[in-house]
């Protein structure tokens, strides 16, 4: 049985506690949170102790801890968390800063406990469907992926101003899901973008509308599209053409019911956001981590990975703006 | 080159006219309508001449007669075309009177020309592909079929007094299309009927909306459901159960266009009436008529395939009023 | 908070464990089956305790049961628990006699406590959405309701000995369906059915595919297929046609994955079984019950609803047999 | 009744004498080629007469001439024939030469006959359906769109050598979708590629797997991706994402034929390649082009669309090289 300290007490780290009660394997022991109401509100409804992040840190029954707090805080804890001999799972993005994120690699590997990076989307029934089937060689070799990710609605502005951007806050997620099924970081990234559907977020030096091209030493590419507004719900798809064919994940949808009528063939709508479409795969991620440090393996997504992903963010950000094509080398990684 | 005599005018007689035109290897020669101004419509627009029914069946030179006049008079014509030397092709369905088609075979049989029924739907491109399929054992042996038939607006109901009913007129295609996919004849057949779409088709003494069952010697089972009223489109799907797996063959939409709103995803309508959806079919069934002929081979759909439908037929409209099953085998079939 | 007593600790006593358990209003307290072992390892799992049945009966605590025993305890305990002043969430069928659920029903009438009667697949997302469309009148007045409910595999021979049958253990499910979704009880049922699946279940009396058509006092037909094997998988599908358009609940698939290669374009089998198609519903099955028991409210299926069922699946039996159809007047229901 | 000389007699040439002669409103007068036997083919199947270009451009009963020759000509014969007083509808692309297109596009204006350049795509009946909708403002406002084009298979490395590349033979169709979609052209052209099917046509200086990001002044943006070889068939997909939905034009497939087997749910494949995909769009498209020059009314796609389209395919072969995106008015256009 894994005891488990939850640091953040917000919506997704409602998610999280769910996920680590239901798990057969793991424990629920106590969560913090600067916010004390919150805390005590997850404590209560899972059986746990409301404590501050220090008492959880220095608790030696407490074998892991899950990281939910804001993001500008993501670095500190995972590198105290470590040094405190917990394994560790951290929401993405590992920090807004490439640099800071790195030098936390380096404290991480020194602490030597695991680390694994909350990209839940690897998880999503679809999504790691599509990765066994290309894994299993089905579509023959990979040539050209597309991803397509749109929000049901942009967040608020304010949120856009501190949350890093879309490449950041947003994207990252997708440039983890190319890393993951390219199976290779790209050599280039190149960026436009656009605040077509909230010139405020423009205004506040944010793009809410954009297309990422990336380039592979190999000749591979891919393409992934972000917006911030998709009126029908979470758009959540991937594309893969291989040498002997297409893999497609497709949107969930609400529900299976198909209506025809003078006005057409009409089905439900895609789930509305992540908590519908990814619940699953946060059930699933959290598992995978319960597995990986039950059975001592390498960590299913680590924390070289969160960094990938950053540094494709920054290059994408720099493209944006000079308007070129961002070598990936020319970031130090 | 097949020479080719028309018989009718009306719609369908054009789209005849149509597939006989754009066929290399036939010619339309003559076209004959009580209507003489639709004869000559025709024949004007495909390089024919219009003459009365006499004078082609008298032509040496008219190798076929396509039959496309009303169903009254199909017996006759068959019988007449075929001691004429004609080759045929002749609109289902045979005849009203199933001891009328009967004697209509007796005569064929000694007049010895090839007579071939017009059940178009047997060469629409995918119900052939999913007869392919199940010839080809794809779904192991079939056990369970089922028949979705609806129309997109029911006929006046002066139509329905002539037209010698639905089981005749309507749902004879899907009798064909069972015998065509079990390979066989089933021996009993079980009907219900409504007339809850238009009562006055009821006051007709018909019905417009109607379910029948039927078994087979083997076991099997296959259900059809007729309506005259699906306000989306012509509704036309045939699905089938075997040992090994299913087969569907669904709708053909008008296009491939999808609308995601906040009201849901949205495609094209199926294509709206005969027409639209069986043109290929019609194509497709002239082509297998021409090569018959010219081969000397087998019609695809036979003399007997008109009669069995039509036993069927009469099975179901007195099954329908019984309110018990009918076995084939007290038809004299 | 609602204090529960399970009843039965086989496989889909778990299925309700869970949903009893992590639904935030009710509390799993006890649980016995004549299988100690069994109800300790699930009391166990769910920090409840193994007790036999009469001592749930009698604890004043236990506000509600859940009877998830063999079909037949299940009149008795029903009866046992409303007098016991349990109100009652019941597994279908309420039995294999007509006659002993007809009288359950008076006793349960006079006893005054509420029992739901377990038909989870009202409460399927699909199928609720379905209805909720129909009552909202987005296809006019309904004409005609199929229901397709195929099973991956047959269950042994020894099942269907004392299942009661097809038309009782497993269409009983699409008898209450149609019930559901025509907001009526039919005037006639009419049956065929056939061993073709496995030869040994004819031998045992039963059937394994089957066709069953409704008719209503009003015109509406109803027609259900069913058969034991679909070795795609589980196949749960409803369309209903109406005045103004078609309403259908396709199939649930195992992820959205779509694949196209030179074989075609391949998308996910359905969900395996009842198990992984419907835990949805059984989830919201047990919120409807907790909800109306604790609002005071009417049971959203009642035991005259599984009564209604039995009743049809009891005329089905019939009419395979007498190869006729059966009006359930006949039947005194 | 509008007279029509065909130069070329070609696999497209003959796709172009069908249409004209299934239009009621034309006729097939005359065929040139270079290649004699094939024009006397094509005139002997439709009754028309062989001739060589000159005294087809010289006869005055000709109203119109259709010129699907080798790309290297178009540019001179658009030319010559509106100089002769002829009607052209002139396959794509103008020429392989921005310079030399926009010479004839000056040629054209002095002659003062009406020129239409075969962009058959927006023809194509889910296209003009998807442009229809978005007319109407079913999805307010358009953001960004994306083009999926694939062929079946690479053409040959000798075509490539001559095509002009990727960009001009294939992307071509889909730049001008992006025109016909936004209603506008773009600012700028950015383009990755790979010659990662075929590394011989990287060797002759093409690339057979590109994406092209095309941003607009309004911010908008659009993305064309375009792969040498999809082994399942052509695919041709668009979809545009507005303010208010998302519309997406999806692939037409050989049929409509599901099969569900243990190895999952397979459909048909989508047609092979353009002669099936778009034989509906040849048609409308002629259609178009006679009502257009019978009407006396604007060609529906001009000499102009067919020189914007060019300069696109110009500037994503310059961005590919260089490795930056390239400004249309770089270009002078």
């Amino acid at each position: 049985m894994l005891n488990v300290g939850l640091l953040g007490a917000g919506r997704i780290a409602g998610v999280h506690a769910t996920a680590i009660s239901s798990n057969p394997e793991s424990t629920l022991v106590a969560v913090s949170d600067i916010n004390a109401a919150a805390a005590e509100k997850i404590a209560t409804g899972y059986g746990a102790q409301m404590r501050d992040t220090d008492a959880i840190l220095n608790d030696p029954a407490i074998d892991a801890v899950l990281i939910a707090t804001s993001t500008d805080t993501h670095s500190d804890l995972i590198e105290r968390a470590t040094a405190a001999g917990k394994s560790v799972l951290c929401e993405k993005p590992v920090d807004l800063s490439l640099a800071r994120a790195q030098a936390c690699q380096k404290v991480v590997a020194a602490n030597g406990k695991p680390v694994m990076i909350g990209f839940n989307r690897r998880f999503d029934p679809s999504f790691s469907a599509l990765k066994a089937a290309l894994d299993a060689g089905e579509i023959g070799k990979p040539e050209l992926l597309s991803i397509t990710s749109f929000d049901p609605a942009p967040p608020p502005v304010a949120y856009v101003k501190v949350s890093g951007g879309l490449f950041r806050d947003m994207m990252i997620h997708d440039f983890d899901m190319a890393n993951f099924l390219m199976n290779a970081a790209p050599v280039s990234v190149s960026a436009v973008g656009t605040s077509i559907v909230d010139p405020e977020i423009g205004a506040a030096g944010d793009v809410d509308t954009a297309v990422v091209t990336l380039t592979y030493a190999d000749g591979r590419i891919a393409v992934i599209k972000n917006s911030r507004r998709a009126v029908y719900g979470y758009d959540q798809r991937v594309e893969l053409l291989g040498s002997e064919g297409l893999l497609q994940a497709q949107n969930m949808l609400e529900n299976t019911v198909v209506k025809s009528t003078t006005a057409g063939v009409t089905g439900a709508r895609p789930t509305f956001f992540f908590l519908e479409r990814y619940m699953p795969a946060y059930t699933a991620e959290w598992a995978a981590f319960v597995d990986a440090v039950n059975g001592g393996s390498a960590m299913p997504v680590t924390l070289d990975d969160g960094v990938a992903a950053l540094a494709m963010a920054e290059a994408a950000t720099r493209s944006v703006k000079s308007g070129a094509p961002v070598r990936l080398d020319s970031l130090g990684v």
